[in-house]
């Protein structure tokens, strides 16, 4: 398996490739190019852009200053809205439902860097995927941490760190991140 | 009432309106063209964003990646300061007294998304004033929440969110924000 | 003593100055022109940008949307990373050692504003620096406070405030950041 290979099956891999650098760098530039459009003469999502990500229906918008990695392991549904400044570190595979919107500077990470320093300093990293529902609210400055799911029609509260799961339906705020509505259906 | 009646008064209203389009659409160019410009010839707020904001002395200064929705719910004091990267979700009043100064991507919100999911992925949300006195300082990437008063010469720490109002004076930290030291006047 | 020379004292200050605002504006062109520049033609740190930070060498690199105020004061050691969106206030000296990554959005303040309104109005500040050892990484939009130290092989978990020293290989999370791991060297 090469680097990339690994990162897609969710094992320890070498950053530092130059295989992936080359990725990288063309969605960088499809990143750049979405991000310096205007917003009239752009739509809601740069032609550049679309083309690098995963999954992007026309109904799917993503405000400037938007960035991620890898672009493939993105996949979008119908209506899904990213405010400005929304990051995704999208090693891993990231689902975002429909009609579900993050506020501005909401963070997604995927990327996982190994504890040891050494094997860090290596860039060995590993890649967990984050899955978002339908109909979620993320509040702005929110962050998502890797390997989390967060359940259809869940609200995350602005700037809250979300460290584990969140259940369908619930609202969870705060660093890290707790439960304070219990679910609609319970 | 129209959709942007309804949202000046604080009701409910669809976000999901082509009248609330166009005026965004023409918000996000003028907004983009202040990015877009070098800072030594943009001044202090460059005039495309000038001229949609509600009230922006010469004195008042706005640096890059700045974002805001309607602008003319934007009122700024003399002197005001909003350093790189902030944040109006302006649906509401927004007023930032005089020489009051906001750090490095602070985030105002005063959209309010309906907690029924059906009626928030219709884009049923309403809007929440913000104001801020003058003399006060906002540490970088604090958050302010719909609806919340921060007094004259009050301090939120950085990375605060604040989620109630600020007494003058007082100085809050933390997420939730909360008073660290009392007011001066008492 | 001008007022350039206070801050590099650590003296209070005052940052309505117009031999300052001119430094200031020369940096924010440089950080501009780096910030504009397609990835692919810009290398690890465009030129201009480059030519104002006090040490970055060719392995070091700074991704899009950075900013600082200065330059001179920042020093990066070798394979440095600084992922987007990274701001660094640095009227304050600030080191960041080799091989460390600072994740998108990393907060990075030496600016300390006073805390009397009347004085704080004025702009009377002072900088106090930050030192980032070797091998460190601090998650995606941590923020870092003036005069912190943070010790080699140290983790900042993602969403963090960091408010005091953190020491060589332990790990720190929350708001304020605390001590979750003890040092392996313990």
């Amino acid at each position: 398996m090469d680097e990339f290979e690994k990162m897609q099956a969710g094992e320890w891999y070498c950053c530092l490739d130059p295989a992936l650098d080359t990725r990288r760098l063309r969605v960088f530039d499809a990143v750049h190019a979405h991000n310096a459009t205007r917003p009239s003469a752009r739509g809601n999502i740069a032609p550049e852009l679309r083309a690098v990500l995963g999954t992007a229906p026309d109904t799917a918008r993503i405000e400037g200053q938007f960035r991620c990695v890898y672009g493939v392991n993105i996949h979008l549904g119908d209506a899904a809205f990213l405010n400005v400044g929304c990051v995704i570190l999208d090693s891993g595979r990231v689902e975002i439902g429909a009609r579900s919107m993050l506020g501005p500077h909401v963070q997604i990470y995927c990327a996982d860097h190994h504890r040891d320093p050494k094997l860090r300093s290596e860039l060995i990293e590993r890649a967990l995927p984050v899955r978002i529902g339908q109909d979620v609210w993320i509040g702005g400055g929110a962050i998502i941490l890797p390997g989390v799911t967060i359940g259809d029609g869940a609200i995350v509260g602005a700037g809250s760190v979300v460290t584990k799961d969140v259940a369908p339906g619930v609202t969870v705020v705060g660093n890290p991140a707790r439960v304070v509505t219990p679910s609609r259906e319970s």
